[in-house]
């Protein structure tokens, strides 16, 4: 398993390799980049790193004969065998037995330098070593510096393993599919593609003279306003050339034209004047090769229905990178991201996917501002690298992006007040959610500290994961600090909650859902303090409503974790399945079962402004994989496990949830549950009225009507209770 | 002439924008990527930075009738115009009268992202803002943040001044340059183009089938070693198609075969194998344009050889950048660019050059080693600035390259012992100077040291120039600290000297002419002991000599401001003179008189690694520009001068000292001084025997002997004295 987590293929079979974050960082701004608005580019509004233009790539070897080695770069390159300069930028290079070092340069501007090296046993890979500058200058009698502090990284790579297949030219995949109906509406074509999708429209047999309009909906009122329409194309025909006109851009029109710019839609209305024609329409369907290893079936179809929306919610958002939303933003935002990563646990378990997305939000140093700008997204960005390590105990990874935490933190650390908090400074964006209803952005927020000690604390695990000591010493003592402080900040006996802020010293009156709900799950307060808080924030119809699925997935979480798996359920139904009876085809941005009609379309002032497939709808995918089938990593990577399946008012349930290797699988019906799991090991925990009895094992009581059972890799358990 | 100094092009007068010193690392990135060794791509060792990759251009408009503007950029733009995104990218558009915004964003990932507009009133020039990122998030009702700290600097330029004058298509001019010589010697053919050159070979009839191999010289004997001469050529001619085997392009022939990549040399051997064919050489001179606006003439005319070669080794060395050497490095390096500044304000007065080269040195934020990996180089860094503040006045680039001071000085500060004092660290090259002889570059270097507090100062200067009290108090104190450390660490009164270092609080033994020389001429010790150092070290040939004309440069204008003008005219005939005895045709990057014949050529253990074109060779430009002719700023960009004329044994002589204004001109011999300045007014310093008369003003006697005129801009002062 080691070398499935030190880099996507296994050793000794060469792959494309690059200074890890580097070309994830260059894949991420051309992605963050084709975001348009109505036919202007519209670029994201903070700082967009790049690549290092040069980077050294070295291996220390020692052959037990020679070899000869094929040498493929992007780039202009240089190889140094043994400290000697070769030839030009040889192809194929002899390496003779023994012991040698092998030294290889690449300088590329436009895209990142990478290397593809294929010998016998010398092979690329992530046990190569990179560095942007070496630093080996030559005193006067040429001897070179043995003193130069030079900093390696493993190398990066992902899954390009042939000399040809250049990771610069890397595109997702596309299909084309047909178009559902068609229908003339004054004067303009009205096209369904009957459900949200993602890709290019194509126009067949597109001639004559004059400009065809292309505008897109993700409703059918969006995509024929055409004065509002989020997203749209302009062309123009003639003499058989096709010109957008966005971008000036012109191309011979042959059978078919397919759009520069891919867009998200369910519908398209199109309009042409008078001497432009084309046939029919079709598209072609952009998507990332994902397999669906985890699973969700139950007695209840409309939950199955919105664990399929869900999972194509999922599908449709994990692109390039996982994005927030594919018609408007297609930006990767931390906060959204974090989310897409633990839905992504319970349905792809695409780690190269969560470690992409990881590099791109945290870009290189210097830090000048906090992640997409927003100061909660910088905490979840340190939350999300724990998170990954215990579902796929990929230590190497977090060895290689340690030092950008710390910089990070010496950001955040570097805009604290005098009382060790948090608070936003002219340039921050305090988000918190969207809410329906003033929120106080001002002084220290409760639920900024939260996510602000959590970050300390994940500091403090990853500084003794890979061995800095001081590290984790001066993390752990600042978490234990503002740990101490937030129940005399924040808790309010009266109110049995924690309140929104405290400006100059003075606790507010506010309560909102947002720290207490994550004070539950990340266990800050007392068993009795949080429950006190289900009933005085949780289940209180009198605090602010949740409207965004963002929010609902912390809210619903934490009610999970207070054993509310009933109530949920009701919600799941009651929310998402409202969305459902509105018509949706995937999960939206944000949901407020009272509005009207058109009024679900509206946002950010735009009367389509809101994003209709949203990756944070998708929740139900991670609830009913982590806290319905119940399962968790305890220790990380799987090597333990719990499984605590709860049908929370459902008849039967079944599914599956990936690990690193392989799926668990869980059956539960109300007397009996099975489970089989492909590694590791870990307990099953369920409550039972009677004395329950078990294939495999010997079940253990652990309080009255509570059992736990040791489930050890291999065949399938049955538990009759 | 403010305007001059904000930018190279008058304000109204459109030019090509970008952000500051990002087309200059664009541009010496390429520059510094140029170098070859024996046909192997070799890049620098130090991190090499790149441009921002999207920039956001914006203007605030008044304008009194409506305009139409048309807009180029090096990149995928958009528009945005009070707000509101224009479609596509539009290349013209109409601006209303009265106040508008302006924004203009411009993508580029291989070359920087640049714009050019051009309106009636509305003009891409310095006056625009640019940033990296704009942090212009919305809020849900779409109303844009207030509070986005957004960092603004003015956009950069250069004379890049017509819409199709692209910034990234850039070259240098080239002239086609005859041979002088070919004779036929040994299978080969050895060209002689008459002197030390640069630019690419041409070979004219190139054809049959065969390879052919050119091997450069700065000598003949480099020429004729195929074995180890530097820099090399392989082609292979097939079919009327030239493969350049290094790089593996090819090109058909035509008529003629310029090589891909330019070399310098003044001598190239050709060897061919049977089958080849060509019949002449020449070469295309690749050269910066520039006007030799200094000048000096004198009765000696080995000083005039100097002088002559000395200004031709400077415009061979003064390319896209002011590099060290033309042969190998061809890299910018900041302890040679600080000579070749001081030189250019006698010689060329480019600014330009100077802004470019030092954008380039310093790169970007994170610092993670010293300026070429160098510490005294970083030093030199810090000097250059206030020295080109002193020459040019220009205000508006040091506030605008000010930030990066701070975060370099942050560098250093970082690295500081316990006596606040630097010494090398793991990673840090301490260089001071290639010497003949072991010195030691342990513990606390004197001349470091000295370096060091007067970067200090200059952080002092240049933060009360840009309105930083804090900064200035804070630089100011940590100079002072250090100033008053330096004596008690170093001065040993027994040698009457500052001795080299000191290991572990202890003062070594050793004397070397570097911290001495460099406290003479920044005044840190007293009168006394600076004519005690004259003695004890300068003119003390038991102290080891300096062999390189790096630091022969210091040590003469040491000697100079001790009033040594006679001595210093005897050692540059000796030692500039001597290279001219052994056929220089351009100044040597060392130079020993001991070393005899092809000992001459050889350096870092290769027989031919010594420069034969190196800037910091070229000083004599600089010492008789400032101390003979005497001319040199007294307040910044020559507001106030001062002209201190010394013939140090010449019988007379006469020449030109750049200034903003133009030039300032002096004549001198035994009887006669004539003085004219273009601007401002200062002062004429001389020393007379008799009682002086001058034509215009009045000369007053400051000392016995010693006199001093006011010199208004203007007409000519004749003096007899």
């Amino acid at each position: 398993m080691l070398l499935l987590l030190v880099c996507s293929t296994p050793l000794l079979a060469q792959t494309w390799i690059w200074y890890p974050g580097d070309y994830e960082l260059w894949l991420g701004n051309n992605m963050n980049n084709r975001r348009t608005e109505r036919g202007a580019f519209f670029p994201p509004f903070w700082k967009m790193d790049s690549h290092y233009v040069l980077v050294e790539f070295s291996k220390k070897l020692d052959l037990a004969q020679p070899e000869e080695i094929e040498i493929a770069a992007e780039g202009r390159y240089n190889v140094k065998l043994d400290g000697k300069l070769q030839f030009g930028s040889p192809a194929k290079l002899l390496l003779p037995a023994g012991k040698h070092n092998l030294n290889i340069k690449v300088h590329n501007q436009s895209t990142p330098p990478t290397l593809f090296v294929k010998g016998t046993t010398v092979n690329s890979d992530a046990t190569w070593k990179v560095t942007f500058e070496d630093k080996e200058w030559i005193d006067e009698s040429g001897k070179a510096s043995d003193t130069s502090a030079t900093v390696y990284l493993d190398a990066g790579c992902w899954n390009f393993n042939d000399p040809t297949e250049l990771p610069s030219a890397y595109r997702l995949p596309v299909e084309t599919k047909p178009a559902a109906t068609r229908k003339h509406i004054q004067g303009g074509e009205l096209i369904d593609f009957g459900k949200e999708t993602f890709g290019y429209i194509t126009l067949h047999a597109l001639q004559g003279s004059g400009t065809v309009n292309i505008y897109y909906g993700e409703s059918p009122e969006e995509a024929q306003d055409t004065a509002y329409c989020e997203t749209l194309d302009r062309l123009r025909v003639h003499n058989g050339v096709v010109t957008d006109l966005a971008t000036s851009h012109s191309r011979a029109a042959q059978s078919s034209y397919t759009v520069e710019g891919s867009k998200a839609f369910r519908y398209v209305y199109i309009t042409r004047s008078e001497g432009a024609n084309y046939r029919t329409v079709d598209m072609q369907y952009e998507y990332m090769p994902e397999e669906y290893r985890g699973s969700f079936r139950c007695n209840d179809e409309e939950i199955n229905r919105i664990w399929d929306v869900g999972a194509y919610t999922m599908h449709l958002t994990t692109r390039e990178f996982f994005i927030d939303g594919i018609k408007r933003d297609r930006w990767v935002w931390s906060g959204d991201a974090i989310q897409s990563y633990l839905m992504n646990y319970y349905l792809f378990f695409d780690n190269e996917a969560v470690k992409r997305t990881i590099w791109l939000l945290r870009g290189k140093d210097p830090v000048t501002s906090h992640t997409n700008t927003i100061m909660d997204y910088t905490f979840f960005w340190f939350l999300s690298i724990y998170d990954y390590y215990m579902y796929t105990g990929d230590k190497h990874f977090l060895t290689q992006v340690y030092p950008r935490m710390q910089t990070l933190m010496d950001y955040v650390l570097g805009r604290t007040n005098a009382s060790g908090m948090v608070e936003g400074m002219t340039g921050d964006w305090v988000f918190v959610d969207w809410a329906d209803g003033y929120m106080d952005k001002k002084g220290e927020l409760s639920f900024e500290q939260v996510l602000f000690c959590k970050s300390l604390e994940t500091m403090s695990l990853c500084a003794r994961l890979v061995n800095d000591g001081e590290g984790e010493h001066k993390y752990n003592g600042l978490a234990t600090a503002l740990r101490a402080k937030l129940e005399p900040a924040f808790w309010n006996e009266a109110k049995k909650a924690l309140v929104h802020n405290r400006v100059n010293g003075a606790q507010s009156e506010a309560v909102t859902r947002y720290a207490n709900m994550f004070a539950v799950f990340f266990n800050y307060l007392s068993a009795d303090k949080q429950q006190a808080i289900k009933h005085s924030v949780l289940l209180n119809d009198s605090v602010m409503k949740i409207t965004t699925p963002y929010m609902r997935f912390y809210e619903l979480e934490a009610l999970c974790a207070l054993g509310e798996q009933d109530a949920v359920m009701k919600e799941m139904k009651a929310y998402w399945g409202g969305m459902l009876r509105e018509g949706a085809t995937s999960f939206w941005e944000k949901y407020n079962p009272d509005d009207k009609g058109a009024q679900h379309l509206a946002m950010y002032g735009r009367p389509y402004g809101k994003s209709l497939c949203h990756a944070w709808g998708a929740s139900p995918i991670y609830l009913l994989g982590k806290y319905y089938l119940g399962v968790r990593p305890v220790r990380e990577g799987y090597k333990e496990f719990s499984i605590t399946p709860v049908l929370g008012g459902l008849k039967w349930m079944e599914g599956d949830v990936p690990t690193p290797g392989g799926n668990i699988h869980v059956y539960m019906d109300a007397r009996t549950i099975k489970v089989s799991a492909p590694q590791g090991s870990g307990y099953l925990y369920f409550s039972s009225k009677r004395k329950p009895k078990a294939s495999v094992g010997k079940v253990e009581e652990v309080s009255k009507g509570n059992y736990r059972l040791l489930v050890q890799s291999g065949k399938e358990i049955v538990v009759k209770y």
